[in-house]
């Protein structure tokens, strides 16, 4: 009952009722329902970066059902995590906000510079569990993109046929990229267009930087004059290339920071047209009331 | 977030998180949404009955745009209809009310006095469309009863590893039934029985009748002095038997007729604590404002 | 931790662990465990013969809880019911007593001499139910026994690659036996006969009266003398037929009476070397304290 | 019927009754049974030591029949072993004890610090032979991490859908770990949390040092001033890094060594919050007398 | 009707009637038939070594039906050979000698340190060519064990689901062992307890030398003073490392070589209480009568 989101999905024409019930029930939940916007709450790092890292600050979080409770308090449009947080609560907390199940992960005892993540579930556990979406990272210019890719490929075709939404983390990493090439602003834009063509309804990537890491994309940048010296023209430029904004891109929060630092760089978001956040770290590792007032406020800034 | 929906769902607990959750949307959804009551509009007449006797009274029924449409302005909690009429309208209203996708129907064409319909649909195609359930029809009595018992076993399985509700429509017919039978109250509460026992979320019977159809059963009524002179007194007696109403039970309007008695049975049915009501042709048989007029009614009084 | 255990499963030394760890909760489970005998309480009365019928007299039986709690109260060896009784009930009980999942019911809505139950349940559902055995009713003499001989033909076959116990209820019943035909002697011998064929692990009949039913066998029974004259004589030569007391054989207790015949028929069954009983109606039509005080009587006496 | 029983179980709401039946069964197996408290025998030594550096020492555990009758006699909850050994004894001991079925080994006959087990049997393995769980060895940091977290991965779905449990050893090792490494305090909480996320019901890690391995994790301990100075300490951090307490997490015995050690080491996993033990070597390389006064005393140590 | 033969049977108690069937046959065929021993004729060199280095000292073994009747005129229990060799002759013989088909070959043509042979048949070739038992050859050590650990795992679940007897040649090889290693006592030890814990029947090793290769065995060889300088001592060993002498180990005869040299081996492995021999070149490479004689020698040897 919104027209906003009508014209969201009908970017997503040809996906089935079912796929397109999930991306509306995602649209329509929280706070920020109806407005076109998402903020998604997600929380993997106990298995990326490992525990005390990821809950230590706030220590409430290692409890699988504080995420959940968060997330609904919150008024988030979803919450991703992997299995086991996800199946912790499922069973208590069905049909209570729309879920995300990660479907692959790494950890970080193993060091390199190519990421390669192990799947860690099934789209018919996302099933069982009553998600509304599959999660998936991929490490574009890591030399196992491929290996993603195709897991990617064949997880999407999956889903699409039982009625799950598609959300792509797109990280580039990888020998071949400077650190700062990660977030570049050809790199990042370019992570978000691989993730599209890959059938993805919803993308994650990095704020990205003004800058430019390939030659070859630095040529065109300037030839061009593509506007990218602030963040909210970057986001408008790799909003552009998720499909000329046709498919819902949506930019990660990164390591915690100041409140100040939180919504300058959610403000940038919002006016460069980005459809949202997904807010981990910045959540869930200070203190309840505080997160709380902190997702209002960029959802607040969100809805503009 | 309603104490009398979580009650519901404690009873369901055997269930995987995503049939709890397609549950929890239909008791969310709605203008009885959180109140633990349903009212459904099924519109499976057209294939039933034949369009001329479902629609021509009023007409925009022949198009199945007009049962979503009329489902979501009322503040349904679901609509149910076999494929065709649930695809002509999935993609549009993707999302905007739960739907119900009816696996068996059987038509008028062939006569005879133990019904046997036929499968048309399957859980795959109920997640492709985006249903929150399957539907299905048994007819206790008839000589065909064991495939469609075992064709609803079948279903069930495989609804409940996908995450889907099972909703079971329970009529009773066939040669060793007479008419006034197939809604006695004794065979009413059975047929509620069976559909529990074969593993169904929600259960749809008629309302019953003061009539005792089976002489072993008519000793215990009046040996136990269970009471069914009113509707009100045969409804308690239907949800005592659906599991001691830990099953959701509702009943069907039955053919259309005056607004008085319309509300007449909904006051019998809700007094009883019957969990709503599936009314069809009572609804689309009416001029939409009308219709929508009296469902609303009739929400207020399951509502209490 | 029993000889007499040991000893019953030296004659299931064919099945595979799984079988046998599950035959093993069941004789080691409950007031009688340890002890090699049985008593087993059973609902499918409210499937086979209707809700008021099996529980207006004792109206707690409605739910389903009633049913675990007064098996696990009483200290049953384990609880036999169809599909939505034991699911209603199986996240709440997980492992408090062993289960049976019935995996055939017939209604009796449909009348006919020759009954043909339908399929209500599979071995998968009772893995995922946690039971420790499937139960399934054979009808021999009815013309339909082909279907049912074929159906548990082919699910114990599943069941004990599962790891399951098969419980077999042999009820002779058809056209060509006389009602007085059922409960023959000669005729229950051959049921038990027959369900040990099939490859049941455990197998119910009913207490077998002193007609014999078909010529050809009464000549033998006057030829060879075979003792029938008490219930005890009769126990006897059911065990007797059910492979010389190598399959566990279980009598079932029948309509609800006073306690004295109850005890009286248990003292018979007991007698004649009887494995047990397996009460349905007699033990959930009565008030729980009374039902709780009969069957700890009824164990008593199995006992010996 | 043990009121911390059930509020474990409540931990695994999401699971099946299959499931929750068979950690019930483990839950309340044995000395330790309805305290939430386990010891678990595993002997899995001879595959992965070879069989004199695990038997010689007390030479009746070469005879796969000492170990079932050592867990049955000392009242360990269960028993886990190889196929080879779990099968010598099935038929035997079926249903005497839970048996945990371990579906990957390696041998120590080639060398590398990057282990990568062998699949060596299978979920209907499990079935067939009864065991109320399988369990399951990952390596965190290994390179071949990936091919272990997603063999785990599509086990887990399979015994989940079965009404199997999932024990898990996590065992951090890999040339990008120093030896100390492997048992530091970051990464053992770590490899907690990561058998946690891949949905196991137990996870089994070893008792951790203060040694702290990873500097981003050592910057959060200081930080957060995690105390890690007493293995009481180190096992509340581990415990708390499983979910917050909501995963079973036991802890290995390691090499043998003197029983004060050993008592000192469970003393400190108890008073850590810790659920348990799984001893094998300070077990069943002590004579039988000796090893069951020895798992007496630990079990009277968890049980407080 | 052995005693020793239903003592052998009864450790392989959790085994299906057809497997125990086929295992008895092997037990009770031959000059042996009903000793406990076994005396089988393997003819893999064809594949393994080459044609002409197996055949040519006696060249009717080029001919299939050779070994066939060598092997039933010398009164072996059984023989083994790939595919081809077995079915060459099937027909002809079915029923008159078990015979062992094995399922994995490697030949000779491709150099390395870390063998992995071919899938070269399958369990259901063995029933349709009326074998008793599968052989498979795992080479410990090797970087390929996982491959050929999991291709018996898999094969052996399925052998046994179908009644057949699973052999393992158990050869420890790889670039991590020393040539002298591959005969190691402590890995021969070894390599017979994974056979074992893989789930094999029969074991195949070769017979131990008393070096020993594993610094961390040697320690444990040492401290316990387990004797290792005789033959007869490493065989009690490699007895006693398959599970206490409960599951069957045979010897191989290794390459050919003296009729002293062979006794005195055969000797040594029948006062160390080995099962028996498996003797392939030693056999087929001498002359017909020759190799009768000198394979009666043996089996009187191990008749004792």
């Amino acid at each position: 009952m919104s027209a906003r989101v009508d014209e969201i999905l009908s970017w997503y024409s040809t996906d089935c009722p079912g796929t397109r019930a999930n991306l509306y029930r995602m649209l329509m939940h929280g706070r920020l329902g109806g407005t076109g916007k998402f903020v998604i709450l997600p929380v993997d790092q106990g298995f990326e970066h490992g525990p005390a890292r990821s809950f230590a600050k706030n220590d409430p979080g290692y409890d699988p059902d504080y995420h959940y409770q968060l997330a609904i308090d919150a008024g988030c449009n979803a919450y991703a995590a992997p299995l086991g947080f996800i199946e912790a609560g499922a069973h208590k907390y069905a049909g209570k906000i729309p879920t995300i199940l990660k479907l692959n992960n790494s950890d970080s005892l193993l060091s390199g510079t190519d990421p390669c993540p192990a799947l860690t579930g099934s789209v018919d556990e996302a099933l069982r569990l009553g998600c509304s979406a599959i999660g998936f990272t991929i490490y574009p210019g890591s030399i196992s993109r491929n290996t993603m890719y195709e897991e990617i490929c064949a997880l999407t075709e999956e889903a699409k046929a039982k009625g799950l939404v598609v959300v792509v983390w797109s990280y580039p990493r990888g020998e071949c990229l400077s650190k700062a090439g990660e977030t570049s602003i050809d790199v990042a834009a370019y992570a978000a267009q691989i993730a599209c063509q890959m059938g993805a309804h919803i993308v994650k990537v990095k704020p990205p930087t003004d800058n430019i890491e390939q030659d070859a994309a630095r040529k065109v940048y300037e030839a061009e004059n593509i506007p990218i010296s602030t963040l909210a023209d970057r986001v408008r430029h790799v909003v552009q290339s998720s499909f000329n904004g046709k498919r819902i891109v949506i930019f990660s929060g990164g390591a915690a920071k100041g409140l100040d630092e939180v919504y300058a760089e959610i403000q940038g978001i919002a006016d460069g047209g980005g459809f949202g956040s997904i807010i981990g770290r910045n959540s869930f590792q200070r203190p309840k009331a505080d997160a709380i007032e902190m997702l209002h406020k960029v959802m607040d800034i969100h809805k503009g």
